[in-house]
């Protein structure tokens, strides 16, 4: 159960999160990517059949990580204290299709406080998204949240 | 103007791409964010007046990716080549407000190809969009590319 921080100084090093279990519908994937990724291994499961790391449909990456990001942030954990953010690192081991269901799990990497701005903190997240069925990682996210104290 | 690539083995190491100019209006940046970003500095006008960092609505960093990656896999560059692609690396060092022009730019970082897949190639990309106003970076990508050789 994830309740609101009230702080950045609530976190601590190490500290785990447990944002639930998530999946695409191939609809939503061929939504996304027309306007956002527009290729055809996502925008269309006949064209997809013959793409050749897929074969088949499979979901955007920057798809993915909005649907973790909407995960997140839809969510109480950083409601109160959220100021924005500067950097992720995104990867994908392995691609997502549609409907497949992955686990998202958020882990606390560093915490930092910038001298010149007392009023924040920086708290550097890696969020993982694991697929249910076999374990596999289908994306891996490492980010900065700037986070009021 | 950009032509699409054959192959892999057009690209070099230091080539450069111009993509345009983009802008994100107010109404795309609150409902991209109410489903992928939703933050009230994303979503809310009136509430975001009061985010301490930007004092005002500004972009989903998510959002200004995919806005740039419409625009590149959209366009005729990688449209024969692509395979996928297994990383982004993405940091916002300012942030994008409603209509602000940008310009996108790509530059070929690296190519590789890796020993256990002879058919494809490897290219990792820079791009990097410039508020034109001011000259400001507001996205920076670097991100692996998958292409058919």
């Amino acid at each position: 159960m994830i309740t609101a921080l009230r702080s950045f100084d609530e976190l601590s090093e190490g500290q785990e999160f447990d944002f639930g279990t998530l999946s695409l519908p191939a609809d939503e994937i061929m939504e996304y990517a027309r306007r956002y990724d527009p290729q055809p291994f996502h925008t269309d499961p006949e064209a997809a059949k013959h793409a050749p790391l897929f074969g088949g449909l499979v979901a955007s990456g920057l798809h993915t990580m909005g649907a973790c990001f909407g995960r997140i942030m839809g969510g109480p954990l950083f409601r109160e204290v959220s100021l924005g953010g500067n950097r992720i690192d995104t990867s994908w081991p392995a691609p997502l299709r549609p409907d497949e269901v992955f686990a998202l799990k958020g882990r606390v990497e560093a915490l930092k406080l910038p001298k010149s701005r007392p009023e924040l903190g920086i708290a550097t997240m890696r969020y993982t998204g694991t697929r249910v069925a076999d374990g596999v990682v289908v994306i891996e996210m490492v980010g900065s949240h700037f986070l009021r104290r």
